[in-house]
């Protein structure tokens, strides 16, 4: 709204996009799109995206075909996406019982809302609280790699949880997410710990057979390990998430190139620090956020790895520091930078350590050709 | 807007706020307010607040008495705030001349706008671009501690900017940000930084009064510097954000304490990772923000201080790592927490390492006063 007070009129083009912005590169987008589809098609699974990363409707929407069966990591993602024609939902964040009235309301609009747990008195609230309701099942979370949250496929409690649920009516079947499959590098080792997840996850499915409790959801995924996946038997379902931007941690462990991520940051040169040879530009850990995602890798890309004002990757010119509006451009190796190459007012585009976390910093994606021709303008939305 | 479907009636007190949430202490806000009040009227400079850390109109209407003189990051800010009648506006990040037009937009409206530059370049086509419109004037940015930007008191070109920009009867004075004083510890090492501050820029100030040029506005600041300060000779007004709400970064540099600062972000229990004692919790980076400023200094905070439902510190229970909506919680020394103390759904809060970091990851504060009962609901803007 306020926004557009600034603006005369909608940007034919990148050069005349206000910077910092938040940019979509079309073709990418799609290619990692069509990446995925290629990859999980032989299969023969459901394929339900995570639109934590996205957080726009519209951009799902145009991009993935329609208003598919999708994965929120909030409430209110699963409430702008129900208001937006979406009516298959996977809540995959450990539900409270004061989160429930939300889910059921979604429900009674006829939603289908599937619920996550790992714990035997949460199902206990649940399965009570459940009664009698339709429109919300509920799947047990497994840990299949230590990451995070979860029951271990051979526990107790699983065939506990899954009785419980089972008795109520609302019991729909098992979930995990290998996500220490970011700390995995290059195609073998993702494949081995997708074969983790996957085994992990089948056995518990097996186990809850064995006992007579029907089992009709098995669903798996990460990025690294939906894409990389040799094996998916047993598995009806596979989520993920930052597949369609792609971004420099994933590129870090072999899963994409930098030159395939399609989320960029627009920026201008706003000045120089001279001693240091550096450039400053109006995007910082505002525009950025603050993940340093790739400091643990094997190169650091700094807060964001630069390309020209067309997309194309400069050499090894990094962000190497940032306050909440200046971001500081240096060579990776800390020597100068010729700064007559660059002068103020020249704009930039820097790839994302985490696309998730930059996106959250906008409210808004710019959608653009190759040629820098601005095709769309998406929202996107914050909050919970 | 899509964040009210969910709430079928306004929170009374904290134990009704759906979770993740940012929560403001009304009594902290206040004592902070009055604490740089306090500290500064002594000195008889004005004071301008930088509002890049609260993005929200009504609560510096409502903390600061009115619609005072104030600092932006962002021509957003300077948008928002002018549309609530705010009409005295320092843009405090370099200008371009790309970003002029939107200047010179608010300056038509009445409002006060003030730019800063350090390049003669600039310097040059912004002089040219002001010519015969008013409500603009320029302050050059001196560079007092080699953070970021700015031009050196002593640099010949400070002299040739001046005079650019005073032949077109733009040029205001000068201003600098000691972003450096970030990096001491302690009261004293703080003062001096503080000092390093007022005496370079009042050096800068002479130098163009020598030079027969008329320096109106002498403008310094940071939080550390504003609240250390112990001199303030030939410095005509002072800036700061961050101390509103203050943080762990700056509990850490002996600012504040932490019981004073007056943000956090209530969360959840919803869950355990059993074999390491620790707590899952409905607040990971997208709540909290991927900032770990305290990384560096002595104690490190994790991504953040855990503290009870009602805001009293724990102990040593940190936010040990973040996934976007998970963070888990652990002992600061890694020891496993007593899981039975707290059980899921449990309520906590916790303390930011980073005060605008973690607030930019939000849309809206709860305003609460020490009982838990809610007072006030203030939105907050995103974006540029």
């Amino acid at each position: 709204m306020a926004v557009e007070i600034a603006m005369t009129a909608a940007p034919q083009t990148l050069l005349q996009v206000a910077t910092p912005a938040l940019i979509l590169d079309e073709a990418r987008l799609a290619a990692n799109v069509r990446r995925m589809d290629d990859h999980l098609a032989p299969f023969g699974v459901g394929f339900r995206p995570h639109v934590k990363s996205v957080k726009s409707p519209a951009v799902i929407r145009d991009f993935l075909g329609g208003a598919v069966p999708i994965t929120v990591s909030t409430l209110l993602e699963a409430r702008m996406f129900a208001e937006a024609g979406f009516n298959d939902i996977l809540y995959a964040v450990g539900i409270v019982p004061a989160k429930l009235d939300a889910v059921c309301a979604l429900a009674a609009t006829g939603v289908r809302m599937q619920i996550i747990l790992d714990d035997a008195g949460v199902a206990d609230d649940i399965a009570h609280a459940l009664a009698g309701r339709s429109g919300v099942t509920a799947l047990i979370e497994v840990d299949c790699d230590g990451h995070r949250s979860g029951i271990a496929p051979d526990a107790d409690d699983l065939l506990v949880i899954a009785r419980t649920l089972a008795e109520a009516g609302v019991f729909g079947g098992v979930m995990t997410h290998a996500g220490e499959s970011y700390a995995c590098e290059g195609a073998d080792a993702i494949a081995a710990h997708a074969e983790l997840e996957r085994s992990g996850l089948v056995r518990a499915a097996e186990r809850l057979r064995a006992a007579g409790l029907a089992c009709p959801v098995v669903s798996m995924g990460s990025t690294p390990t939906a894409l990389f996946a040799r094996a998916l038997e047993g598995i009806t379902e596979v989520r993920a998430g930052v597949y369609m931007f792609q971004d420099l941690v994933m590129a870090g462990i072999g899963v994409c190139r930098p030159d395939q991520i399609a989320l960029s940051v627009l920026a201008t040169v706003i000045g120089y620090q001279k001693t240091q040879g550096r450039l400053v530009i109006d995007a910082g850990w505002m525009a950025m956020s603050r993940d340093r995602g790739t400091a643990s890798q094997r190169v650091d890309q700094g807060y964001g790895l630069v390309c020209d004002g067309a997309g194309a990757i400069i050499g090894d010119l990094v962000i190497t520091s940032v306050n909440q509006e200046h971001g500081l451009v240096g060579n990776r190796d800390g020597t100068p930078i010729d700064l007559s190459a660059y002068p103020i007012g020249i704009r930039l585009r820097v790839l994302p350590n985490h696309a998730c976390a930059t996106a959250a910093q906008h409210t808004a994606y710019v959608l653009a050709d190759s040629s820098g021709k601005v095709t769309a303008h998406y929202p996107r939305f914050s909050g919970w």
